[in-house]
């Protein structure tokens, strides 16, 4: 007899449904589909010859070290060399204000573990990553979220939740915003460090993406922002970063960092134990080189050429090929674009549509934890040549002009 | 002006203690320390050569696919692999009966998460391995336990506890348990098999140490015993499995896995991606590589070799320099041996004067989650060489002798 499964899991499993991304991930993988849906970097820009000649010296170097167990918070010369490279970038940091983690994923993981009882509440965009919601469900928050426009999180929502809401932190995506692609503007991200510290509410600053901007001029992060009003003192902080190598070295790597004051960095360490003990080393010992050898600017360097190539292809397409109806902001980086369609139409209707047409995006219901979005779908333009996204979008208009026609 | 932290923390980090072990092997580390404590393998014996083969191979082949973001389940050929590995061991498994996890740590934290309500019932044994209790903690259980004799946990205590308590799942490591070293007994194991059957329980079967016997007869698993008796249908087991790579390749690795129902792999699988998405893609290659070529037994024997005469040494040192006040239980295989003094000798306060004589050991009150065992401790003769064994046996000696005669 088949045991009963159902009636031993806990109350959480009814929060927690499997990310309509890794399932449309599923479908995407089939390889005559032009992959517009997913967040995955170009595999063609990995720094394969470097990783290669890195682990090579790594195995027959430092061996044991690279395979046996390691500390939790991480190889100790990585959050030095990640504490040198967020204060070069106006977000002082020291080793003790870095832990290292198994994806950015996981720092999401882990903040929620650490502030969320059940019933708590936090306070994210709408819409908002849902890899996100899909970490915080675990731990049972109710949300409260700020509707983005094309400036990023509108400010007086977020003043007038803080002011309503005892929110246990706030979950933020200023710079190229999943799924939006939006970069929260200079006074916006001021007005929300300042009313975050007022409010006594933390900020989770997610920033996959910072470092892959094609237009317009850099923007500090909140985190810098933050750290700045404290007088450069990282102990002061009220922003909890989350950086991530996933999308300039490469994701398979699982590896990425959340700074914040030491205390903090702590209670996450003791999190992480009982979650997976440590990341992987030898992964932590190639990011490690190539920020001591000073590769990664390099690496930035090639992937934003060739994403932001690609992200004028998109953007042309759509011009040349989408109804006016659809209604997009250009991206000044990142890995997408969001497209909004008159109210009425269904994008995962137009899904199945343009699946059998070959393309495949996805649908933004899944983004508004609070619902609605239905109108609404996110593209990413990062892992597909420019001639194939042209094609794409030709298609994606056509099947657009037809359930506009239905209407 | 500081954030108040404290104030914002989830009620379950009164529940989350920095792992005792964690922070003695931090202390262990120092060279210069015998270190009986910590569970670490011996880095000598690291595959090194055929892991650098591999991993030259992958890059140059299949670096993408290496470097890319995978699925959450795992690579498709690892976990066919790892179901014929299962298979032949007696505990019949198909691919979708596998999850591949980032080292065992995840799978007591996902099972933790998918079963544990605050406040729910987990049956455990009394000692059990404390990175459990911390990874299950985070969800909030209480825990009911079954005492440990050399033949494993008590059976009449088990049967007890299931009729007085509405267990969630009991935690078992049967196989050269973590921390006594004990084997649970043939007759024991069948026993638990079918009280838990009978009680609608599941049982999380932790083996991470399970190939490496050094003398007797190997023992099924309670996973074979249990699906053994539901005709070989993994979809009727009522065990879940949890194996690991750290002990037969290398830990740094963090590759691990599950084998259970493909109903309950399916809700492991969309735990693990709100936790870390997917596990590191290129040790995945290397675990499917070891398998495919049919290295991982040869692996397992050179292990076993090395370890099996420390075990001896460790035994005849502890004959030779402990006062006869010290029992113990030779272990039949595994990483561990472990120690019990007359009631009143405090291990901890022992572990500081071992400490200032440069050796190292975990003292095994943290292994109690109901309280108690103040006067055993933990060693491992697994990454300590024969001639060190004996040198810090004849220290520790020394320092029991002059801690009983404090008594």
């Amino acid at each position: 007899m088949s045991v009963d499964w159902s009636g031993l899991y806990a109350q959480r499993l009814g929060r927690m449904e499997t990310s309509a991304i890794r399932e449309i991930l599923k479908v995407a993988q089939s390889p005559d589909i032009i992959p517009f849906a997913g967040g995955w970097p170009e595999a063609e820009l990995f720094p394969l010859e470097q990783i290669s000649m890195i682990c090579d010296e790594v195995l027959s170097e430092r061996p044991r070290e690279a395979l046996q167990y390691g500390l939790t918070d991480g190889l100790p010369l990585l959050r030095e060399a990640i504490a040198g490279y967020m204060t070069a970038r106006g977000m002082a940091a020291r080793a003790e204000n870095i832990v290292i983690v198994s994806g950015s994923q996981q720092s999401l993981d882990l903040v929620g573990r650490l502030f969320i009882d059940e019933g708590d509440t936090v306070l994210v965009e709408s819409p908002t990553f849902l890899g996100a919601a899909q970490a915080f469900n675990a731990y049972g928050p109710r949300y409260v979220t700020a509707p983005m426009d094309e400036q990023g999180p509108c400010v007086g929502a977020i003043e007038d939740l803080l002011a309503h809401h005892r929110c246990k932190f706030m979950y933020l995506m200023p710079t190229f915003h999943n799924p939006t692609g939006v970069t929260t503007t200079l006074a916006r991200r001021q007005q929300v460090v300042a009313l975050a510290r007022e409010a006594g509410v933390p900020i989770l600053e997610d920033d996959p993406y910072g470092q892959l901007r094609y237009t317009g001029e850099t923007l500090p992060t909140l985190a810098a922002i933050d750290i700045a009003a404290q007088e450069g003192d990282p102990e002061r902080a009220n922003v909890i970063y989350a950086g991530t190598f996933s999308k300039t070295l490469a994701p398979g790597l699982r590896l990425a960092w959340v700074v914040c004051p030491s205390e903090l960095a702590e209670q996450l360490v003791m999190a992480k134990q009982g979650a997976d003990l440590h990341s992987n080393t030898l992964s932590q010992m190639i990011a490690y080189e190539f920020l001591r050898r000073d590769w990664l600017d390099d690496q930035v360097e090639r992937i934003r050429s060739t994403y932001s190539a690609r992200c004028d292809a998109m953007c042309e397409a759509i011009k040349a090929h989408f109804p006016p109806e659809a209604r997009y902001v250009r991206p000044e980086g990142g890995l997408f674009l969001w497209v909004t369609l008159p109210e009425g139409l269904d994008t995962a209707a137009m899904l199945a549509d343009a699946a059998a047409h070959k393309v495949a995006f996805v649908p933004g219901a899944p983004f508004f934890v609070e619902g609605g979005g239905q109108n609404s779908f996110r593209m990413t333009f990062a892992s597909v040549p420019a001639d194939t996204i042209r094609r794409g979008i030709r298609i994606l208009g056509d099947v657009i002009r037809d359930h506009l026609a239905r209407l």
